[in-house]
């Protein structure tokens, strides 16, 4: 604890005076600010810090907000990471507070849930909220830093981060939480310090910008840059500061984080009758007006060497530029992950956050994946609209962590068994009593690792992972039957089988199980020649066509079969696109030259196995199949 | 041809003296280009122009070139709109000219074939290159306009792009063709001045920005009005001029015009090796380095006053901001047309684009529209790599127009059938002999309106228009095949039958058509219940899975039926995802109390009607019904 000096307004034991020199000296908006953080402490770090790209600071200061209470075990923390423009306080205190920046997220009875969680949240290095930034003083000239700040990283910010959760005492991390450029922070935090958290939440995120979303950041930096009011930097207490620049990379920023159907929502109809504002930016349009209004407002409240900081500290973010430098990044990690991306977002494109889960798959490490079905751009992950997915995952996720997860992997330390911990799905897609699932457990040995495409809600890997099984996991298109995988503990990538299973490497699972989804698959040769590539053995099932009642109906009633086993479905509404028989799955596979191991063939409305004549007397078939 | 100066190099039938001090009267780098244009020829308008926003204009003068020869009856013009940075300079005159911005498109033998049509490119009112703008002198001061330019629209444009066409004695345009803020000017051309054109092209633009590139153009303008350079305009002979905002603005602009795609390809791999330039701007990234040299080479060339007045006309642009008043708009224009967007443009995204067809479709205009499968953005436009489809389907509707067109309109004019006006299909769609095609062509009496839905390469649809039809259109999913369609001199727009039919109106045709597609859709009910409200009268062809041999393949052999007529697929890669038989498809409709006029049983592997047991009989069925 040397060199660490502290200003804890409640926990108060360890309490120091209060050191608020650094960000008093000058008066600014942004210090007022600051100190209408009522609930938040401020931590100064009394060592010099090297930085990543060589420069040092001679201390760094954090201001911090934290919500609930640290249990005895010290294992309940979590810790929340801000995007460029946040601060430390990311929901409210009480009733009374001001309204925090999360606060649908973070607080009791929330996903991150304050009342089972201890939530850290800091301002980060090189902001403008009370953390160590450009318009703090640099105690070596007694001035603001300004232009002299040095370069940072999302490395550097991790690892100030890392000094503010040592000193509160926790060794372990129950999670790290962040969007945007906090899901940066996620990332670093599990590959830095892979033994400091049991599961990192990275939302709305990526490896690196894509060259787009840096192509913004970098017309924003011309911007401020190029403004005659920066003067280089040293604008401090020297007129406004570059308010024009900031408030052009400000709007840019809006524009971004909007999706351009919401932008069409929100503008459209009043296209060319502006809100009444003063600005000095054009008010023509109705958009117009509210750039205007924001990039006015962004300036009052938020500093420009500030921006240009973290925006360069974002863009200098790699983890990894090809499947490969990626997979060897996330290698170190040893956490449980949870990525959540949203469609509509253009800014951080799921594909960003696909190359993140691709990455972590091919590296065998447990991740679950959802691609939120949203149309609030790359704000969705600040908003309520998507919360019922994105809020539920992470609740969810959250509650499989910690001594559970690490009973997993340390058998003895495992207070409850893992079932228990599993959340019973609520949703409708609860797999009904299936007998394939039986016997398809049957042929699976135990500690084998099990891929299941198209796993629903999880039935099959459910009882697997009952038996101790070696590692599972789910690919499944249905962004509902995700929460619920995601609920019982599971571990399950949404994913849309037509589009192959390049991420997985070539014989990475024992068994991967293909069941009751090939007559949904449209580009079935690509689906088998991908799972037998992943897979050592394969397991298919499927309903037969040639099932004798299907026969019947289209010989004798010249009607098409109904092959779905609930007879749910008509012809013209069934999810099923592929309609064969026994016999065509077995000529297939003679053709492509493939072995078959077993066959089993089931009369599910009898509810027996079926031995003479399974063609015609089976209504499902298992096969199980290698190259 | 009062009040009319001319310049006319070449022809020089009517030449007057040049009048070239309107932009020779100050010294910019602006006029050096102008005068580059060695071909370019100018001619001023001395009247006053009123302004559709309620300024005026004392004349207008325009630079243009023309390329190829105005015909004896005057009827081979075609009208070149220019985009935002445009010119006159299209394309080259000789092998010893400057490249022009649209070289692949325009010339001989090109798309735009010059060795055919004699084709027009006016620098447009606004520019900066030659033709009236905000640099030119304004005649009652003596001095540019500057900032006293007044506002003009798309409108403008386009009327002065008028007074250029009369004056070269082309009363009617074979067409007009432009894209982006081009494609403004080719929509205002057809609805303001409906007599002057037979086909427009519009590609990649809009009938009004979205809000999206609106904000856009918002921002690039606040960058150029707040930079203290600006002057509030006066900048000419007083500085280089606000080339920081302007930077900005085209940095922008560059990054809108790309696709991501295409940014990560140009840009990902050097991520942090820039180009090595010396700019102003950030260089650190080498997407950055690319943007500063766009930045800085545009300040050259264009001038930031002009910037503005033409973004703001793009901008004010609003051909309809609803359906309706959309397709109020269009109900004026006489023309054919041709629509093309790009898959991946997100400035101009093909959504809008459908907006257009969706009104002109609902006016019963006659319109074809390809949304280009291209990972080339808003540029794609301007580039090789998909000219193989939007410059065949441009050079085929040209062809496809004029005389022969207007014959189809007026059959006492008509020279040629137009048949043999119709190109002949090069691609491997042209249907192959169908014994259904003739059965269904049987049902539609002449004079009839025919939508056919998945028309394919337009098999039916010609064989309707050899018996001089009513109006007929197609629609199809396939690129290549829509290609074929306007190859053929048909109205094909480009749709997924599976998203409905919204934009057409209530029994707006006599017939729809859905010929051997209704096995590949998804959505049949949707599809159904669209064409029985769009159409008075419905046909419907399938494959039977009814028929003898099929219940033999799979009551006899155990196997899956192959039910496309050529046997060519397989289960597992069949397009047909739903099978079913004539009874389903009674039953079906007798579900849903709908009429059946008429049932046609076929057996086109013996070629012959089937009378009996149809069900059985049967490989083909067609069933004419209503609501």
């Amino acid at each position: 604890m040397s060199g660490v000096r502290r200003n804890e307004r409640a926990h108060g034991s360890t309490a120091e005076a209060p050191r608020e020199a650094e960000s008093a000296s000058f008066d600014s908006d942004l210090d007022r600010h600051a100190r209408e953080l009522r609930h938040a402490r401020r931590v100064t770090f009394d060592e010099p810090m090297r930085l990543m790209r060589g420069g040092s600071l001679p201390s760094v200061t954090v201001v911090y907000e934290t919500y609930g209470k640290l249990n005895a075990r010290r294992d309940n923390g979590v810790l929340i990471c801000h995007a460029i423009s946040g601060d430390s306080h990311v929901a409210r205190h009480d009733a009374n507070d001001d309204p925090g920046w999360w606060d649908l997220f973070v607080g009791p009875g929330k996903p991150v849930d304050t009342d089972r969680y201890f939530v850290v949240c800091p301002n980060i290095l090189g902001g403008c909220r009370g953390s160590t930034g450009p318009n703090s003083v640099n105690p070596r000239t007694g001035r603001p830093y300004a232009a002299d700040f040095p370069v940072i990283t999302v490395e550097d910010i991790v690892d100030v981060q890392r000094k503010l959760v040592t000193h509160l005492g926790i060794d372990r991390l129950r999670a790290v939480i962040g969007g945007s450029l906090g899901g940066h922070m996620t990332l670093t935090w599990a590959t830095r310090y892979p033994e400091r958290l049991d599961g990192a939440v990275a939302l709305a995120t990526s490896a690196h910008l894509s060259s787009q979303s840096l192509a913004f950041d970098v017309v924003g930096r011309n911007a401020i840059l190029c403004d005659p009011e920066y003067q280089g930097g040293q604008y401090y207490g020297n007129g406004a500061g570059p308010r024009v620049g900031l408030a052009i990379a400000r709007m840019l920023g809006h524009i971004t984080y909007l999706s351009p159907e919401v932008m069409t929502e929100k503008f459209a109809e009043e296209r060319s009758e502006p809100r009444e504002i003063r600005s000095r930016f054009e008010t023509t349009f109705c958009v117009g007006s509210y750039l205007a209004h924001q990039g006015d407002k962004f300036g009052e409240r938020f500093d420009a060497n500030s921006y240009l900081t973290l925006s360069m500290a974002m863009d200098l973010f790699d983890l990894g530029s090809t499947p490969g430098k990626l997979a060897a990044a996330l290698r170190a990690s040893r956490c449980r992950w949870l990525v959540i991306s949203y469609s509509s977002d253009w800014l951080f494109p799921p594909a960003q956050s696909r190359e993140i889960v691709d990455a972590l798959v091919a590296e065998n490490k447990p991740v679950s994946y959802c691609n939120v079905e949203s149309r609030n751009g790359h704000d969705a992950f600040l908003l309520p609209n998507d919360l019922g997915t994105y809020g539920e995952l992470t609740r969810a996720f959250l509650a499989n962590l910690g001594a559970d997860a690490r009973g997993a992997a340390d058998p003895n330390s495992d207070q409850e068994s893992p079932q228990a911990a599993r959340h019973s799905p609520t949703s409708i897609f609860h797999a009904r009593h299936r007998l394939d699932y039986e016997r398809i457990a049957q042929l699976i040995p135990p500690a084998a690792a099990v891929l299941d495409l198209g796993c629903g809600s999880g039935g099959l890997l459910c009882r697997l992972a009952d038996r101790q099984q070696g590692r599972l996991a789910g690919l499944e298109l249905d962004e509902r039957a995700v929460v619920s995988c995601v609920q019982r503990g599971l571990d399950v990538v949404q994913h849309d089988l037509n589009q192959g299973l390049a991420p997985f490497a070539d014989r990475q699972f024992d068994f991967v199980v293909l069941s009751q989804t090939l007559q949904t698959v449209l580009d079935v040769e690509r689906v088998i020649d991908e799972m037998l590539r992943v897979g050592k053995r394969c397991i298919v099932s499927f309903p037969n066509l040639g099932y004798e009642p299907h026969r019947v109906q289209l010989a004798e009633y010249g009607l098409a079969p109904r092959v779905d086993a609930a007879r749910a479905f008509e012809w013209y509404n069934t999810p099923n696109v592929r309609f064969l028989t026994i016999a065509d799955f077995e000529e297939f596979c003679r053709n492509k030259g493939l072995r078959i191991h077993e066959r089993i063939a089931l009369d599910t409305v009898a509810g027996q196995p079926v031995e003479h004549d399974p063609n015609r007397n089976a209504n499902v078939a298992i096969i199980v199949l290698s190259q």
